[in-house]
């Protein structure tokens, strides 16, 4: 029986082919050019973008790769979908065609619209209010300036003080300074100052940036399967909750948030239980701490839920959630109550773009039309059955997921370059998670067939490496 | 003899025209129901973005307004240019189509060939090193991040250690945190945590956020007409340069990066001489901080030179220029010494977006091709010269201004929002830069016949104000 809730994607490849060395010429030679003006370095291969479709990313040389990293994590529904076409010959972009506005100073009307239908639409319960910017990382800050405000506000117990005013100019507003965000080891939220200091996942990201002095604990880290390891996955849950308890309790007057990603989506694919994240919910609202809910690599459907946090069940929503990645932009979803009362406080220069807003507007209509959140719950099942099923060879361990958006370790850090370099090899674009993780990060409409693929790559990946 | 340099805009309206009360009514009632998810009440008008066209913004209650404020200077060929859209119909924007990309990962070949011509092809002398990102912030960031690690690299002499790696997991990599940015009182730098340290224009930015504890100095300001206050103006930056030096001698170890607007552009519009922006980058070179041109208003010609900071006439260019608003995205270029050595270091999910690349390069060749740059600086002067023609009645004062970045002073902050206020009504579409400020932002199609529209508003908005 098929595992497919949704129809195949209009003229994908039947597979994987590669013709050349990967990277291949073409790609080499460009990059020669390309480094003569920005570190091309990091570039796996340059995209035929127009060739590339569904699952399957083209590259200049011909190269057809099954792709299971998605451009990070960031393409909803594959490459070049028929409606994204369809949409831009009806002339459903033309009205970002002309400028890009400031979204907060004259928006086009037509913004409201597809905001309202798009975002609005999707919003987590009880987050009605919506922060649109261009990145996770601008998506966590804001974030997290909201969570400062809020608090400050609470401390405070009313508006700022003119001393504040005069002092917040030389960067010593009483107090303020000592507010933090607590984040846990591994997380990933993003690479600007603010947002770096919350993030832990590898030195590489943070060495020789300032920093706030910010508090930092152990994640729980499940092992998998986790029928195999109830108890002592339980038991480190147990502990890292007291150790929240303990900062919240030592440091209640100046935390103004904890921020976790649902799954660690760059620290190595780490998960913890529903019940773990149901207590940090109510320490947070115990101890008047913010919860953020960093979803900038988990939202739009993936993991087999729109927002990943649905999985966790909660009575109370977290109160602020950041998104970006599948949307292709930016953003925060929060309760109206957290909002700094005054205008101007939460604010920048485009605040969005109407053009990736139309695209997603689009997208979530495929989403929605094709069920493919649905979809991919059913076909990430498979998938991690699949996974699990090639861990009793021994060599790949902790097969895990929700969703697509699953993983699978291998014994070291040299495996990891090993593999995913005979992987892209054998036509699979794949990155890693953390240290000795392949991280499973496809388009939602990743089906049957390209498990059934990708299982056969990483069994004969394993020979290779 | 007309001051135009460049064609007139195809299909531009004859003039400003209010039909209705400002904000309209379907402003009003579209407001109502955006509230409901966001925050619009910093909303001036909704846009009508089809009909508005070059200089002048229509809204959705039919009024149409002469726009000198340019959605906060990012408006570069004015509303729907007819180049814009011969190049969508052309297909130049259909490699932007299919998927957005992270362009680290695998970008579009086309991506090479447009970023070579319209970002390289643009870079200030010296500056042959380009990353890209989604915004001003993000640019300021980027930039601050790269002057961090250059100096982290130059205080140990040395890569980074075993410890370094393991405590800035703790954010406690030993030296780093001491490691600063010095700005001036006035600057706007962005408002994500990092460059909102270095920003020092109004408390409402600043507020309620934590901070680094970086040193600021006062901008030394010139006063206008320059000849009238030679003396005032020369020994304000004397002092200025005093202090910088001061700041240098006393803690050359630990500040990374000087970070300077080329006109404080948020800040109230405040000038000083290219003498004094020659002695910041001398003072830099010789104490070993990294002079950094915050271009992300002043780029992209509005100034009259395509960087503003050409105007400086320096021997030896800025290490690092941070660039946004009118090229629609963001980004740094910068020096390639200055650029860490390793890969990952200074990188992102996105990188930019191939859909406002592909758009500003269809702008930068209109720029190009009907000399907007050098109009614009023909433009700019007879704006300067009719500003100041309408101090002499001495309400309004200290007009200045580099091309058509322009500015005007009225007596008091209750005076500016009146006068703002009865421009609106008039239908010009405006905004304030500091406290007493009338920040002219207009799009480089702004006109001799708009110099004289707006003059003549001026007058008249004093009378109502």
């Amino acid at each position: 029986m098929s595992v497919d809730l949704a129809p195949p994607f209009p003229g994908e490849p039947a597979r994987a082919n590669v013709i050349t060395a990967v990277p291949g010429p073409k790609t080499e030679a460009l990059r020669i050019r390309h480094q003569a003006f920005a570190d091309a370095r990091p570039i796996h291969v340059y995209q035929d973008g127009v060739r590339s479709r569904g699952n399957y990313l083209v590259d200049i040389d011909g190269n057809t790769f099954l792709d299971i990293y998605g451009h990070i994590a960031t393409v909803p529904v594959g490459y070049n979908h028929p409606a994204l076409d369809e949409a831009w010959k009806a002339g459903r972009f033309d009205w970002c065609k002309g400028f890009r506005p400031s979204l907060g100073v004259a928006p086009p009307a037509e913004w409201v619209e597809v905001a309202e239908r798009a975002l609005a639409g999707v919003s987590p319960k009880g987050c009605s209010q919506i922060v649109t910017v261009g990145s996770g990382a601008e998506a966590v800050e804001n974030a997290l300036k909201i969570a400062f405000a809020w608090k400050a506000r609470r401390l405070r117990g009313g508006p700022s003080t003119e001393e504040d005013a005069r002092e917040v100019m030389f960067n010593r507003q009483p107090g303020i300074n000592q507010l933090k965000v607590l984040s846990f080891e591994g997380g990933f939220h993003g690479r600007t100052l603010g947002a770096l200091s919350a993030t832990r996942s590898k030195a590489i990201h943070k060495l020789d940036f300032p920093a706030f002095a910010w508090p930092v604990l152990p994640f729980p880290a499940n092992r998998f399967p986790l029928a195999d390891y109830a108890a002592e996955n339980a038991a480190a849950e147990s502990r890292a909750l007291e150790q929240v308890e303990a900062v919240f309790r030592r440091e209640a007057h100046t935390v103004a948030a904890l921020i976790v990603e649902p799954i660690q989506g760059e620290g190595g694919d780490r998960h913890a239980s529903p019940a773990f994240f149901r207590a940090l919910r109510s320490l947070c609202s115990r101890y008047e701490v913010l919860f953020v809910a960093d979803e900038v690599q988990t939202a739009a459907g993936a993991t087999g839920r729109f927002w990943a946090h649905e999985h966790w069940d909660l009575d109370d929503p977290p109160d602020l959630v950041t998104w970006s990645k599948k949307f292709q932009f930016g953003g925060v979803h929060c309760k109206p109550e957290v909002m700094p009362a005054e205008p101007y406080r939460i604010f920048q220069t485009f605040l969005g773009d109407p053009f990736r807003l139309a695209n997603w507007d689009v997208m979530l209509e495929v989403i929605r039309r094709d069920h493919l959140v649905e979809h991919t719950a059913s076909v990430g099942a498979a998938l991690v059955r699949g996974l699990t099923g090639l861990t009793h060879a021994g060599f790949y361990s902790n097969a895990r997921g929700l969703g697509t958006f699953a993983a699978i370790d291998v014994p070291t850090p040299a495996d990891l370059a090993r593999v995913l370099g005979a992987l892209r090899v054998q036509g699979v674009e794949c990155g890693g998670s953390g240290t000795r993780t392949i991280r499973f990060r496809p388009a939602l409409v990743f089906a049957e067939r390209h498990v059934q693929e990708v299982l056969e790559h990483l069994t004969s990946a394993t020979g290779r490496a």
